[in-house]
């Protein structure tokens, strides 16, 4: 009697008709009668559980009707087939062993908890539904996206985490020292010496991988990143933590449309990857989270996605004859609100926005030549607002260097980021996505804080 | 005519044979004589290059003869098929297109440089022979490990980065602030007012991901992290690093032989993974690296590993006869020299060592019912020492309470751990791998400096 995980009952059912099973997991819900009682049992390796039938053959049967829920019971019994029942087969326990018994202040118990309260159990919450469901497909969408560039030979790049210097001006960066607090070594100007500290100067957690990137693309030709990154912006939205994760794939010899074929390719991928290894959380979202999702999905996954230029975005919105919040015209950066209008109003589907102004996007950004808008792109999608940022990245060192001088940014630190134009730059271009934004665009959870296991926000890093 | 990436000549030849091709990728090597010149070209996408022949057919014959190593160019040709020769094909050119001329002074010139130097050019090395062959391998381990973990159904857990406690109790941590570090606030006390600070406390960077990942390991039952870790140790070694990425894998109902059987398993996985998808890396390895790696790797994975218990080990550490820096007694820490001459000259393969004295392990290992050991496991491997550390985990939460008590930890820190035990707690167990040792192990490099991409050392966070 081999150990069986309830995913492989579901999956494969039929082989195990008839057979003696030998399962381990935690109760979800526990009744009993007089002679007889059900356990729900889930094992964690699959988002529904299998009904345990239990009666008073067990020599242990008023000590398992007594246990709490989330205790943790190992069972062995016979696995019966019901295909006219609601559930398509249960156990009848032939033996349970009590693992662990729950205390009965669980947290969990039956009744429906606010996202909020769960956050202050996060070491629960993976136990809920919900979190359940989320948390999976996290973990599938991951490896979907390594699968997705992998297949394509793709090298996966480590960028570093600790950065010398905020060399990636894409946002407020947090310190990192091993100096004690209460007492800084000083310099002679009075300042802190941080030749004390443990890199000898200033260090920071990084914005963004995409510079190293870079110069694994200039070897590699096609490279990615997928690792945490660190904003330390005090917003406290539902859509901003302080750590995230983000994927930046970076591509050598180049051009912008190379890079929305490789995002729109890459979405759709995802996608379909959870739709189809996950069905019963996707359609758990579906009915619980956001009506409608499995629909916009499918939408995503079959369109083509749309592609507009900023000036023509621009001209859209301000003839839609729709108020917004924030007033429109040729120069500003999109909000969400006319993000969410081009997508879901206007091309009712993902779309590209390219070519932005140059003094509204990063000074690594190619510039185009009406020498106003440089060679960028942002994907829009339904729900989200932008998903994506890439770009053609500055080649010409000449231009480059000028930029650099121009926005008054710290030459020197911008050495070897200059010497991969210096010595056999091309053309390359690369994007960022967001992953927990990723991931509330595929599951419809609208809160940040509940798509990362830990979330990290101003004032909280709890567990 | 379709652009083609150098990886496919070799691994689709036939399919080229007489066809067009365009490559695009930089030059290696460059010779010319009079009316002809040949090219050495590689794209990033495999660790071979191809030999480009052209003439002054060309009408650019001159610029193109006068090119610099390292200039990037675009190449359309056919496909010569030479089975006889030492290359099995070449591409005679029909037009070359210069993209990206490089500067002479290119810092990679033929000559052999040394690893220390290749360091200072870290955004470089990686279009060097041994350190594309390095990163290559690395990115294939890494997708080996999730692929090994994934076709399992294990959840991948993105362990936060951020904690807000030294909780793990793993080594130096490094602290995070968004303070300005010129002008710290002060609390009463006179002390920094860490209420202050972005997270309204002390927060530091992650030792392990193990503690959250065993939260998750009793919502899943089987989990895996793969992230960066951090320590803040001064020590200039060959095998530390103060930024390096781990794999910790956890399980619910899984004791210590489980995760020994798990660990052989994905050790022989990634193994044969890297064998099979870069086998022109690994030779190269093999000639210029490490002699013997191949056999060394390939007897790892076909062995049994061996296991032994620490209290076994000892004693055939004392009746080897053999003279060790450190001496060896019972209640000792091995060292690396132990760690080496147990799987190098007493089992000739990897062994795990197993039930280490109480003493020397971590808090959260499960005391043995000889009240003196805890069911620990090192996996030694041959060249290296230590690879993998795991245990199963004390889950009877009145002894990891008195634990936590009589190390004088703050058990404050540790209620939500302590919950994973009062709420249907399970036997289980994990490891963790430090991944930049797996690489080294794989690869024969010696420094681990030399297999991240921007290493992090006292003293050095460039790039």
């Amino acid at each position: 009697m081999k150990q069986a995980l309830i995913k492989d009952l579901y999956r494969n059912t039929e082989s195990y008709i008839d057979q003696e099973v030998q399962l381990s997991g935690w109760i979800r819900t526990i009744r009993d009668s007089k002679n007889f009682g059900f356990i729900e049992l889930n094992d964690g390796s699959f988002f529904k559980g299998v009904q345990i039938v239990f009666d008073e053959q067990l020599a242990n049967f008023k000590d398992i009707a007594k246990l709490p829920i989330s205790s943790s019971i190992k069972v062995a019994g016979d696995f019966i087939h019901t295909p006219q029942a609601k559930q398509p087969f249960e156990i009848k326990a032939t033996e349970i062993v009590i693992e662990g018994t729950s205390n009965v202040d669980y947290p969990l118990q039956k009744k429906k908890h606010s996202f909020e309260y769960l956050r202050s159990i996060a070491h629960l919450r993976p136990r809920t539904n919900t979190f359940s469901a989320v948390f999976r497909v996290r973990s599938l969408a991951s490896y979907a996206i390594h699968k997705f560039f992998q297949d394509k030979g793709y090298v996966y790049v480590h960028s570093p985490i600790i950065t010398g210097s905020d060399t990636e001006g894409a946002g407020e960066m947090f310190r990192i020292t091993t100096l004690d607090m209460d007492n800084l070594p000083k310099n002679d100007e009075g300042k802190t010496d941080l030749t004390k500290d443990f890199f000898n100067k200033e260090t920071n957690l990084t914005v963004s991988g995409q510079l190293s990137a870079e110069s694994f693309a200039l070897a590699f030709r096609n490279v990615y990143t997928f690792g945490p990154t660190f904003r330390a912006e005090n917003s406290n939205t539902a859509r901003h933590a302080a750590e995230f994760w983000m994927i930046e794939p970076e591509l050598a010899f180049a051009e912008l449309p190379d890079i929305m074929d490789l995002a729109e390719e890459m979405v759709k991928y995802v996608i379909g990857y959870v739709l189809d290894q996950a069905p019963e959380e996707m359609n758990f979202f579906n009915s619980f989270i956001e009506k409608g999702l499995v629909d916009r999905l499918d939408n995503a996954h079959t369109a083509n996605f749309g592609r507009v230029t900023y000036t023509e975005a621009i001209k859209l919105l301000q003839e839609s004859g729709e108020t917004f919040a924030y007033p429109v015209e040729w120069g500003v950066d999109l909000q969400t609100e006319h993000e969410r209008y081009l997508c879901e109003k206007v091309f009712k589907r993902p779309v590209f926005v390219t070519d932005y102004p140059k003094e509204i996007k990063a000074f690594y950004m190619r510039l185009n030549e009406d020498q106003k808008t440089v060679a960028a792109m942002d994907l829009l999608v339904p729900g989200i607002g932008e998903l994506i940022g890439g770009s053609q990245r500055e080649e010409r060192e000449d231009i480059l260097a000028g930029k650099i001088k121009e926005l008054g940014m710290n030459e020197e630190d911008y050495w070897w980021y200059l010497e991969l134009r210096k010595y056999g730059g091309t053309k390359h271009s690369g994007y960022g996505i967001g992953f927990e934004r990723l991931i509330m665009y595929l599951t419809g959870m609208s809160n940040i804080r509940d798509v990362i296991p830990f979330p990290r926000t101003p004032g909280n890093a709890e567990f």
